[in-house]
């Protein structure tokens, strides 16, 4: 039976996230519908993780096995086809036999952007965070790097399954400034679509665990935390932490999911 | 009587444009209904430009003159109180007696945000224009250059009036890539948002023509026109050119308004 990798995009603004539930709009659920309407089969389906309502997906990867063997781009343009406009199948690809999007994955990445504003900012509301004042970024980038490496994170998020386990290992944390109008010069009394950008690679994320890490960033970054707040949380075992704000999903970006070649991929299952 | 100048930004996806018309609702409608409930008066209201059904303001201008005063950041707030959540008050000042927001204004900044995609683009769907396939952007910048100076641009658009002058001063043109996955680094898989954004700044800009010359650059970027039809179409004082695609309104943002200094506008004021 051959397998492909879809990659995903979606706005997430009208699905009540990824995970198919009867009754409610969904990506996997829209995504299913499309597959069944187009191959006339009803595949499993694999996903590289799941997504919050609201929250957009942006390198989103499915896993799927078809009786009918398909050209990768055949099988994009004819799911494209009868897809929504906020739901779109970026790149289709023949995956190894028995591709699992989740467990073969080796590496998830997310981003969250916040538009720094007194107010509100109309034509980001769907995909960003709204903050009031000053962000300081150099705070926020000295204590976020006591979140990378491998820890429990337990205070900043939940496992998929109660009593699994909650130690993930994060790769990397970048906080970055995008000023869009750079290129108008000094000159221009024009206004700043100034927005902060937080990235974050680790090997699979906690449920909430990068809306837990932008709202306890952002409460540094607006000086009402400190790093060594942040860092006291970390390897606090005991659950969700109240004192953390979770950021909004309106403002989260599944943003690319890293798999390790194909052959390390049939040896790590193989080995399973 | 204290006049005010106020910076607006929204989303013209749910608006037909800036200018008011019966039984439609626009920006200047929705914006006239707010000062109308909070301050209790309907003042004349001057803008820097009009923008098309479905294009997106960041900066635009509006000035009016209200018979009582008001402190500019508590008018703000006052207004966007009751705005709706796609249209909002950036910033309020006090401006010189008799601002007039169109007449005042001496430069005018748009940017174009194309994405590049072999499909649909669903979290950039509503701000930017989905072009297949990639694009030369040296080709574009050494067309682009064409198009900076005093021209007669008739055939990019259309006057205000008809029979006034179609000639127009380009200050500026800039093209630029932006890909938002660069921080991810080379080793990332992850798909690219490549997003290509041209920036016009001019005096004032004729109906359509920012529309019309993003049709025109894009058209040499995939190779389908040369610098030398760009270079024909100008000062072609025959209207607009049949052979001009023009670029749909979603991925028109107009960006900002540069005033000449008080005193400047005074003068300006006093000559007219």
């Amino acid at each position: 039976m051959p397998t492909y990798c879809l990659t995903l995009e979606y706005d997430g603004t009208d699905f009540a996230g990824w995970q198919i539930q009867p009754r409610m709009r969904t990506a996997m659920g829209v995504l299913q519908d499309a597959i069944r309407t187009v191959t006339g089969e009803s595949p499993a389906l694999t996903a590289a993780g799941r997504t919050d309502a609201g929250a957009h997906a942006h390198g989103q990867v499915a896993g799927i096995g078809l009786e009918r063997a398909w050209g990768p781009d055949a099988l994009r343009h004819a799911l494209n086809a009868v897809l929504p406009s906020d739901l779109a199948v970026r790149d289709a690809a023949v995956a190894p036999d028995g591709f699992h999007a989740r467990r073969d994955a080796v590496e998830r990445s997310y981003r969250y952007l916040i538009v720094c504003r007194d107010g509100n900012a109309p034509v980001s509301r769907r995909t960003a965070w709204t903050v009031r004042g000053h962000l300081d970024l150099e705070a926020m980038r000295v204590a976020a790097q006591r979140l990378v490496g491998t820890h429990d994170f337990a205070a900043f998020g939940s496992a998929p399954r109660p009593g699994s386990s909650t130690v993930r290992t994060v790769t990397s944390i970048s906080i970055d400034r995008h000023a869009f109008d750079a290129a108008l010069g000094a000159a221009s009394a024009s206004p700043i679509l100034e927005t902060v950008i937080i990235t974050v690679s680790a090997d699979a994320f906690l449920r909430g665990m990068m809306r837990s890490f932008t709202g306890a960033l952002v409460k540094i970054g607006r000086g009402r935390a400190t790093a060594g707040w942040l860092a006291s949380l970390v390897d606090t075992a005991t659950g969700r932490d109240s004192s953390l704000t979770v950021a909004p999903a309106r403002g989260l970006h599944q943003w690319s999911v890293r798999y390790a070649p194909a052959q390390f991929h049939q040896d790590t299952r193989r080995a399973a």
